[in-house]
């Protein structure tokens, strides 16, 4: 049985003047922080700040890689040449790491941001070049993917540790892909309800699917937002019954790092 | 006496589908290659590009860093404040060590580019935020410094090791400063005077200045241009007078790493 | 003696998924929106939404120009050459123009931002450079300048019509220029005493002066901000006592265009 | 029988200190200069140059509408939302219009870019946006489109006038389609096959197919391209076997400009 389960959530999403999310307050929440890394956001004063706030919380970091398009914010499916996507993956991951020596703390793991992360759950071309990417770069890094997505597999047979991650306020249907946020009903909302699914994921391994179903999810982490007070509070009563009833919050640890299919 | 000079060019600056100067020529004349990290030139697949050519010519490289303007080409002054800097510059030094890991080299030196190597010559305020940069990612970055200027004090006094350049086809002052590009004569364009006055600077340790008296120059690389043919010749001149001469060009060993005043 | 005055503030400041400033509650309070045109801020699409909301308030709106510099705001000096910085003055008003013309509206005037308000409003090239980048577009343009400052007569005097304003919040010296952010007191907070002194400068011609003094500031317009809920209620503030007092604002009208010095 | 056509090419595509393209050159044969509005290639100065030369040459001029992606050159797909390509169509319209009237010229007709030009002959979402966009801005503005696609109808059916082109240097399939750039012959390369079809297409109304087939194309206009001195070369001898042959070199008249199927 699970005693310890992570939770992430995306920051140092500001850029310059302008700010987005609430770090702080994430901060005391999450154990792992997926830092934007400069391509859909993120300017490097503000990276570093949240980082050395993530150090002062003893929080995981990991590069927030994406897609270059910041009026976009990285939301836009873009149909990138491998050896771009290649580069800009080992760009960004360069990038964080340099801050992130400056904040006396290490990357451990890579999470893509996005469209890219969507579109790399499926699409091996895109996937691949992720993959080499980040092997290029530094192998022991872990790469967050879905949970349930073809990406798991084809990481791992090319040498990645991957980690599954279940999204807290999304529906899931009974076969384990989420819901598309066009149907309704596929964001969840009801933060009583959402800590509640959350601890049976812990407990159990899985969720009841939108069809009514008990659906088993594997997964190591769980993705919480904290772009609105809405989401914060969502956030912090996940964690809350979570650690009440024994869970504890950490990162993926090392011997966790190997998601078992 | 002198037996070995180091030559650099900057390189890697081409972006997206623009190229611009001839990298695969000036890598058979360099020892070391300043490298556009992305801010004034410089997309991550050209960059990769380039360092994988410079791993074939076992060339050094350096990170090119510069104020965050493409459109200029990092040639504008900005006033900058210092928190920006710092970690823009720490920034650029971490993407490019990323990408310098997938094509298996390292980051040796960094040699600020254009109007940011300018103004830190002699602007304190900005120089300090560069150095600090440089130390939080990595204290054995050399810095590459104009020969003359009041950076190279600083810089080691606050820890860096420092390498002096001179410019192939400048004019100094008796002073040991540069000529203003904007008088008559400041830039050199007959190769052959140019390699004379190099081998000079090798070999008497300076060059007759625009006023007709021997000037001290204290250098231990030579910054030599590939952005035009007549740029590439000139270089080549350089290098083929000096070696004729028995001068090796290799990059700065670290023997020479710290630079004697 | 003044029946009316302007209020004008900056407005389209968002840019992508990234918010600043509040344009709705903005557009209940002034007469003129400055409409940032893509270069230090606002994309493409909210803009246009901002033109769109300003249209509905029967609000003029201007092209507010700026430096290159999504990342720094435009808040940061850069040495920009005279040809780039009048092309980059008449893409932008011509870019506005294009969304205006969209949203059934047309751009009547041009109001520099930040650093390059600041910089036109003593150096001479670039406030040339400005001038020739309007006058290429459109000499039918108003200027909005920095009241007392040199660029008012230059401008008029190359043919454009200004109009010069005060600022609500600012502390004023007795020689008519603002006292610098960088001193104690320079920035005022107190809505009611904001409010009085606009009342007096559209009443008497003036305002108190840090040394005390009444002096005379020529404006015919009044900057307002609304990059936070202290703003707006400042901004409020100064609108109901003007209009208390029997002051009409509006858009500096076509008999208040050129300013008489 | 038509007795004149328009040539047409892509300029002002260098960006800052990167050049691209022989607009000098190109403007010596073309009649119709498509113009980058920045979001693909070209920044203010340089467009700005580019009007100039264009007016000099009495060359008609049209906005290369692009997607907003510098680095890929407008060459990837996006999936952009339809207000934003809407607000980003106007946007590129309206800055070049802006620059156009400082360089006493008229912005004419507007021609979508690389992946955008592609993805709207057949994508109705994004077509639809591109039209609404052109519309919004001055509905005189005649739409260049690829001869044969269902883009022609619909920009018709919603009162643009469009204009067919067609490509100097591919090759066609018997349908009417081009053959993909992927499959071998696509792209031709003989300078004086290309102006004998281009002839035929003039004279006789189509070319023959890949599958060796006459093959109609309703074309007012072909493009060529300035990219290279071979690409040079080949729109030379295309207008040369053209004026020879008593063909006049004109931009789509308006007489031309409502396209006939």
């Amino acid at each position: 049985m699970i005693k310890a389960i992570d939770l992430n959530s995306d920051l140092g999403e500001s850029f310059g003047q302008w700010t987005m999310g609430n770090d702080a307050a994430v901060l005391e929440i999450v154990s792992s922080a997926n830092i934007a890394c400069g391509f859909h956001a993120g300017s490097p004063d503000g990276i570093l700040k949240t980082l050395k706030a993530a150090k002062r919380h003893n929080t995981a970091i990991g590069a927030h890689v994406a897609y270059p398009d910041l009026v976009g914010f990285g939301r836009r499916n873009m149909d990138i040449a491998s050896d771009e996507l290649i580069a800009d993956v080992i760009y960004q991951i360069g990038a964080l790491q340099g801050l992130a020596k400056a904040a006396d703390m290490t990357v451990t793991y890579v999470k893509p941001h996005g469209a890219l992360y969507n579109t790399i759950a499926h699409d091996k071309r895109q996937a691949l070049a992720v993959i080499e990417g980040i092997l290029a770069v530094d192998p022991q890094l872990v790469l967050v993917a879905l949970a349930g997505s073809p990406l798991i597999a084809l990481a791992k047979e090319k040498g990645l540790s991957v980690i599954a991650e279940a999204f807290a306020d999304r529906a899931y249907h009974s076969d384990g892909t989420l819901v598309s946020r066009k149907k309704e009903g596929s964001v969840l909302h009801d933060s009583k309800l959402v800590a509640q699914r959350m601890l049976r994921l812990v407990q159990e391994g899985g969720v009841e699917s939108i069809e009514g179903i008990f659906t088993p999810i594997q997964a190591d982490s769980i993705c919480v937002h904290g772009d609105s007070p809405d989401a914060v509070n969502l956030a912090k009563s996940v964690k809350e019954l979570l650690v009440h009833h024994g869970v504890e919050i950490k990162p993926f640890a090392p011997s966790l790092m190997v998601t078992k299919v």
